[in-house]
């Protein structure tokens, strides 16, 4: 019987690489840029063609990512690939500018208590900030997209809960600011299926397809449970990270966001083409594994290995 | 926002305890008869009211499991508690019948090759034998419940594909033959969501309400995606190792079933009641790591302890 996927799956879908930025922002070690660059070039050889490289903050406070102006430049050499960087304030947006970056995503964090403790400004003054970048990226001539994403959006591990109707109404509130698309992030691993549900349903008929990726943690065991809820409701781009890196500290062995091999065996297993070699991805987490031989790594296929009946759909060129 | 369900999924669910059996059956260790007994009654004081305490095996196959008879006695004495056997052939069925047991699961592989290497039989041989078990079982005039359980049901790591007409022919045949009803099982780890999905919606539309069960594997990750899409084809009853035991020997670090804490805490975070108390299950669960100190243990919840917005639907009476 051949596989193909259920009417409501989608066809294909992007895994979005955020291990260089989500993952090793949480490690206390610092990746040699080298390294970074190889492990975007091997993600690229994979076929994975979104891919987070940085993040645009002062060095003193995230010494991990302080190489995130030549990641882009080096980036931006690959053919076809969308090279994002995170960005959390009007400084980081005018080097994203002139990193030459693809896209840049601007954290809100829908927990109040939440977006003062990290980001020092309410979410109210978050949206207008991003109304500031997109007037700085309209005056610059560029042609950068401005994705705005919505953190602690099922939940806070400060505030604990987060009202629904308060993360529609900030992402509404990015969009009218000039943020040309949306996404959502389970920044803490609070959410469920059910809840992914409900809240990514009522977020498409805000956002349409202008709600654009789903971030999820793997904190409880339920990351790859949510993105199949978010996957019904019809979102086909993913954040992930190889390996699973990025736990949290204050959980000790407790997972980051959904792993990036895990999730594409999943797409490629139902029939939705990722265009990602798992074989050359799975070659590349090894040597993740030993570029952070101290780490917690997690995920689930490279122990297990490919099931005899699995077929890729995608396989990249030599 | 109150959490309730959407439409699609049940109102409730049956998280069946299977650790006892599927878990320590894979294990080398051999659990002392009085810690099972403990399990048994710390399981049920956290709600669980359907176990799997045992096999009818011989002794000198699975010495892990020769004490069922001893738990099949302690666990009949709680109130309301469904205690079922895994039961191999004729001569386990009728230790079964002896020992009073609710209920009696018989393992059929629809991987032929599976079949002969583990049950050295034939899945038809299987499906004749299920018909002796009826007739002993009509004639002692006995209530004891008659599961098949068709396992090896989205492929084998013999024999690669499994044919989902073959996994659906057997199945009827199963309840052809007098099983009461049947269930479907990713013995392997083979499973993915889309895959599920269109087997049991198959299987559904054969079976009726007498498709009673999902049994899961998280061995590549997948196991509470593979739930949730069975949880929409309208499956309410789930297979589950407290603390993810029974990892496959043959993959070493690899997770074995879905684990029950894990499993409890997504439904119940969904809406979904399953009259387990999580945090006594997770008190449990701590007990399991002491009893089995040198095994690999398995899951997430415990690790990063429940959400601050978690509320549980499912209290057990003190």
């Amino acid at each position: 019987m051949p596989i193909s996927p259920s009417s409501c799956f989608p066809t294909s879908a992007i895994v979005r690489e955020v291990g260089l930025r989500d993952g090793l922002q949480s490690l206390s070690v610092v990746m040699p840029t080298q390294t970074k660059l190889e492990w975007i070039d091997a993600a690229y050889a994979a076929g994975q063609r979104e891919i987070e490289v940085g993040s645009f903050v002062p060095a003193r406070l995230l010494p991990q990512l302080a190489d995130t102006e030549t990641l882009v430049a080096h980036a931006k050499r690959q053919d076809g690939l969308t090279v994002s960087v995170l960005v959390p304030n009007l400084k980081g947006a005018e080097r994203a500018l002139a990193s030459g970056a693809d896209l840049m995503l601007v954290p809100l964090s829908a927990s109040h208590a939440h977006s003062l403790a990290n980001l020092r400004k309410t979410p109210d003054e978050v949206v207008a900030m991003v109304g500031q970048m997109r007037a700085a990226r309209d005056a610059a001539g560029s042609s950068m997209l401005i994705e705005g994403g919505v953190g602690t959006a099922f939940g806070c591990t400060l505030q604990g809960h987060v009202p629904p109707q308060e993360v529609l109404r900030l992402m509404q509130a990015l969009l009218d600011a000039g943020a040309d698309r949306v996404s959502l992030a389970d920044t803490v691993g609070y959410a469920d299926p059910a809840a992914v549900r409900r809240l990514f349903d009522e977020a498409r008929r805000l956002a349409g397809d202008r709600l654009c990726c789903a971030h999820f943690h793997d904190t409880r065991g339920l990351g790859l449970a949510n993105v199949l809820a978010a996957l019904e409701t019809g979102v086909s781009r993913f954040d992930a990270c190889l390996a699973g890196i990025g736990g949290c500290p204050h959980a000790p062995g407790a997972s980051g966001n959904v792993s990036t091999e895990d999730l594409v065996f999943m797409l490629e297993s139902m029939g939705i083409a990722t265009g990602v070699d798992i074989s050359r991805l799975l070659a590349l987490r090894q040597k993740v594994g030993v570029w952070l031989p101290d780490q917690p790594l997690h995920g689930a296929l490279w122990q297990a290995g490919l099931p005899k009946t699995f077929h890729s759909l995608s396989v990249a060129a030599a």
